[in-house]
């Protein structure tokens, strides 16, 4: 270990509890809450494995009127509800971490979809985000049953295991609808000035702590205002809070803003950005804090801690893209920590209440359904089989990577360009998207460190090529392009003059290989939803065009919402000065002129020098198709096997394209590689009550 | 049973089963799927009971790749799911039902937020559903494996005990995207004319006929073209298709268009707008058919099957919303039959993947975790307490059904106003609203017939007259009114000059009452979402006045997409000359205009003579804080509990304050009835398979 780094490695004591280091996975949503207990114990405690000292599940509703279906939480209702999570706690235990429960009540922001209850809140007010439905103003009974609620969570958090027990007061949640005075009007006490919006919170610590926090530490997450702020919610307030609620508090968890800026991207946030704010708590309290910075590299971690103002390093989106950062620290193995890349794939799925996933690491969530473990391979059981990978983007990468950690001896990984990366050489350039190239930059200093594995760059393959290369498996990962051919969603005719021979029609790879319209003015037509629409526009508007995104949707980069980017994006593209259009289809482009429909199926046209397809995208399978219409030459040639993985396969977002690649190399020596296996699942219990007729 | 009626009750053979009536309960998604099997057979059950002959659970995926979370499905890819299932089949079994399963393959629809698992497509497009994500064109590999698993998903279906085995082949999935030209451009014999694209459809129903056809009746589900059809699905080749597999089909399942117009609104659709689809099919089978047409009236229904077109009378709404339907034909009680609304509050609940729920039957999704019948009452531990209910709005009526269905025999429902309904006295009359108004019209009919429940209109109760009536139980129903005063969503300031008192600002009431603008142009504003501003927004137009919707969404209504009315609303309101403008606030009024901020908060303003503020509402609840405020008068008064249900309450849609009210009216002898009594859950199998650590 390098010993700067030393001071990551010292415990923490918290309360009646010791951590055993400075590093500190803070509750994230994971898709598994409750439901599939035994997921989330493989998950978490494959990060206690790593080294994290601290290990949380998600949010914990403590009632049932902070009901989070449809999305997934791990509630504390009932003892079956415990008795699941205490798999959990018992499996961070084994690794020698702790483990901690964030119990948690939503409030107006609760949704309620399974109990069907009445939402609630400090005063009677419309919320933008749960529309056409408001909450109930929280009685004095409410308080009470809320704070009892909260108790018997805690017991049962407690007896389930848990070490930390929270009192959960950020984001937005039912303790800061209180603590502002933009949600709370209340008149009875538990509103008004700071000490009376605070009151709820600091009663229930205080009920917490005496049930409890005899046995358990007693941590709780608050906001502590942020750039964008929560409306609301003052930092001078907020340290008032804190010197009010010190006494009751072992640990405190300090967030930023709402949850775009909470949860805030490599795209619009530094790594550390929170600090300016969550760094100012220590001039209230002497108790540990943590505090997130989407932190990955450990001389920063440790510039952090040697600055006193936080004790711990939290992470969320850097100990799911690598769960073992703090062993390979301890270890010096510094090149090793896959790099979290800040775009927000795992909320992406969360924010869909999939399953979760992550970009940069292809195992996590499968921990106990596939039995994948993000250091350990099993040994291949046809190691000496000569395996050319064709193609060097995210997906064949990924593959070679885990080929070789399987002990395959010899992998080719051959690319066409001059350089690795796939789609990334050019995404990674387009505006705000450097620290993507992550992606690509952790598997090229692991492809080097493994000697079964050799990166042949610039060499184009052709099917005879691969024919006569010596393989005796084949993987096919060519990757996709942008469609020129004016074919879009949901209609049935192509655009009518869209060709990208011509001068005036654009695909984005085109873009990034230099070709530029002939006149000052663009469009870029996207109906693809997601970052490259909008980056290729930005590109062409920092050069100089006048450029406007026409698309097809409400507003432009839907996706973006679902990795909590959608308003940064919009802003950004605005402040450049680019122009939107939205809900209008493009039919037809001519020299100098674009014509279309809009929502109501109504005609209009616009002029334009270009137009950049953002329309969709296609695989590039031909040399698949090529090798498999050929059986016999494949025979002939030896080759046991023609595989196809990522976008050559079916263009996606880059995490699906990279699991698809460590998909194949895990099963490459299954019964049937070109499926995947069958998982684990955890079905509902038939078992311990009998079925009653209704 | 009025003998017209007779024809209903006919049995129907199918394959080698016979249903014992022409009542069909076609699948449809519930929320419970494979996930909560005891919830999901209690459910279905309560429909067999209710004396429907055919009843289906949900969509049921037979492939990995065709896993639909976030949504919840019945999954059938193991024996798990099929024990799970079993329930189903069992309970429905045991009231002389057959029971019917889905199988199911999404194909390019599927969501696979669960497995990860790429999307399949007969050819390689993108979707207008699933941006920025493609699907993989499938081989003769993936063909020959999603036929296997619909076979072995077959037999695990009837092993499960079902009658009636699905290859479902409608609403855009995996077959309707192999018979659509639009997107199957495959050249490999599963493409090119009707026969082609029809192939894998009629494959599949042959292998699943030769595995599973001598034990089950064969269904498949296809689409018929419709008034706005699917892509590429004519009703020519749909008629060719039948003729092709109607040797293969034991029932035929039709459907129409997308949808959004196959679960068409009453808002929209008439009853049976689907007749001049699916009554062609007759002219190519004398096979069984079904079809749906949310009939709710036995006369229709008789006359449907009278035609000779259709044999069956299917329903998905109409069932959920009265199980008991087929029953209360039997015994000629028709005035007892709930009649669906059609406005798809429970497709409101399922689009966003929650339990199951229903304007109409507040029991619907609660047979088995809170043990509620829809026609079965427990008889109250305290019948003689005479109940005050103040209020017949959604809550109260309900309330008050349900009271009298107990046996209370001293219920006063006291009403303000001259005629019951709350809000629907003006929300029914709104333009394209008026089915809305069964929701009354059911409650008043029950009303009348309860002989412990008295009805008074247009008595206004202060809290002295509620003291002095003699009631041991007061519940408050007084609703809720729309803001007058600038009160918005998301926003601590009020919007300066809005006041209902000035001539030039209104609310939805005020309009409703009569009152109107000056001059002819107006601002509707709506932060709500739902139907109120679109509402008052038409019936202003209709009367000349020249009207804008100015909305802070970026769409019109967004829950209306959810209830599937999203783009028939918008056309409407379109159709109708009314301006829509998007994304923008409004932060002031004056006479003659108002001005706000738009999404980027830069300034905008408009002229107009009115103001109409569908902005958010506010609980009635004066009399209840009154009442409760004072304890000793209540002690007085001999009032033993006051209870307060309904939009008094929050502000909710009315299928929540209809919920609220039934779920006091069965709880009211509870041991405390102002808390929802917990409820049984379905928890994950801790027992059966011992945890390892990842």
């Amino acid at each position: 270990m390098d010993p700067r780094h030393a001071i990551l490695f010292e415990p923490v004591p918290i309360g009646p509890k010791t951590l055993p280091n400075r590093f500190y996975q803070v509750p994230h949503a994971s898709g598994f809450g409750s439901i599939k207990p035994r997921t989330q114990a493989a998950f978490r405690a494959i990060k206690a494995e790593g080294g994290w000292g601290g290990v949380c599940v998600e949010y914990a509703p403590v009632s049932r009127d902070a009901d989070e279906v449809p999305a997934v939480a791990a509630n504390m209702w009932d003892d079956d509800d415990a008795r699941g999570l205490a798999l959990t706690a018992e499996a961070v235990h084994a690794h020698g971490a702790l483990a901690g429960l964030e119990l948690y009540h939503g409030g107006a922001s609760s949704l309620n979809g399974e109990s069907r209850a009445v939402r609630i809140a400090p005063s009677q007010l419309a919320s933008e985000l749960r529309f056409a439905s408001l909450a109930k103003e929280m009685t004095a009974a409410d308080i009470a049953r809320v704070q009892r609620d909260w108790v018997e969570a805690a017991r049962r958090g407690r007896d389930a295991g848990f070490d930390i027990i929270y009192v959960y007061g950020a984001h937005g949640y039912l303790f800061t609808q209180f603590m502002s005075p933009v949600t709370n009007r209340r008149t009875d006490g538990y509103g008004g000035d700071v000490a009376g919006r605070g009151r709820l919170w600091l009663e229930t610590l205080q009920a917490v702590r005496s049930a409890v926090g005899g046995d358990c530490a007693i941590a709780t997450r608050i906001c502590v205002h942020g750039a964008d702020g929560l409306p609301g919610i003052e930092i001078d307030e907020t340290l008032e809070l804190v010197k009010m609620a010190d006494d009751l508090v072992d640990l405190w968890d300090l967030t930023v803003g709402s949850w775009p800026e909470d949860s805030g991207t490599s795209r619009y946030y530094a790594e550390g950005h929170e600090r300016p704010w969550t760094h100012r708590v220590r001039e209230v309290t002497a108790k540990p804090v943590v505090a997130v910075g989407r932190y990955s590299s450990p001389d920063l971690m440790a510039e952090v801690i040697r600055s006193g103002a936080v004790d711990l390093i939290g992470a969320a989106r850097q100990a799911i893209a690598d769960p073992f950062l703090p062993r390979k620290i301890a270890e010096g193995r510094l090149e090793e920590i896959r790099e979290c890349t800040g775009s927000n794939v795992c909320i992406l799925r969360e924010e869909a209440f999939n399953h979760v996933g992550c970009v940069q690491n292809a195992t996590a969530g499968e921990e106990y359904r596939r039995g994948w473990h993000p250091e350990v391979f099993s040994p291949a059981a046809n190691p000496d089989l000569a395996v050319l990978v064709v193609g060097a983007g995210p997906a064949g990468m990924e593959c070679a990577v885990v080929l070789g950690r399987r002990g395959f001896s010899a992998v080719h990984l051959v690319e066409a360009e001059a350089e690795i990366g796939g789609r990334l050489r050019w995404t990674r350039r387009l505006p705000t998207l450097g620290d993507w190239g992550r992606i690509t930059d952790w598997r090229a200093v692991q492809l080097g460190k493994l000697p079964g594995v050799s990166v042949i760059t610039g060499r184009r393959l052709s099917a005879s090529d691969v024919l006569d290369y010596g393989a005796d498996i084949v993987v096919i990962a060519t990757g996709s392009s942008w469609r020129g051919d004016g074919v879009q969603p949901g209609r049935a005719d192509r655009i009518s003059g869209a060709d990208a021979g011509l001068a005036n029609v654009l695909t984005p790879e085109q873009v990034a290989a230099g070709k530029r319209p002939g006149g000052g003015s663009v469009i870029v037509y996207d109906t693809d939803g997601y970052y490259v629409g909008p980056g290729v526009a930005e590109l062409l508007a920092g050069e100089g065009f006048t450029v406007t995104v026409v698309t097809t949707f409400p507003v432009l980069s839907p996706v973006s919402d679902e990795t909590l980017e959608g308003e940064m994006l919009r802003a950004d593209v605005h402040r450049r000065g680019i122009g939107v259009r939205r809900g209008l289809t493009i039919t037809g482009i001519e020299a100098g002129s674009v014509r279309g429909l809009d929502e109501h199926g109504e005609r209009w046209s616009a002029r334009c020098d270009g137009v950049v397809l953002v329309t969709q995208q296609a695989s590039d399978d031909r040399l698949y198709r090529e090798l498999t219409g050929d059986p016999a030459a494949l025979a002939r040639a030896g080759i046991q096997a023609v595989h196809v993985i990522g976008d050559a396969v079916a263009p996606r977002i880059v995490s699906e394209a990279i699991f698809d690649g460590h998909r194949l190399a895990r099963e490459i020596d299954g019964p049937d590689p070109s499926e995947p296996a069958p998982y684990r699942r955890e079905p509902p219990d038939l078992a311990s009550e009998s079925y009653e007729r209704g």
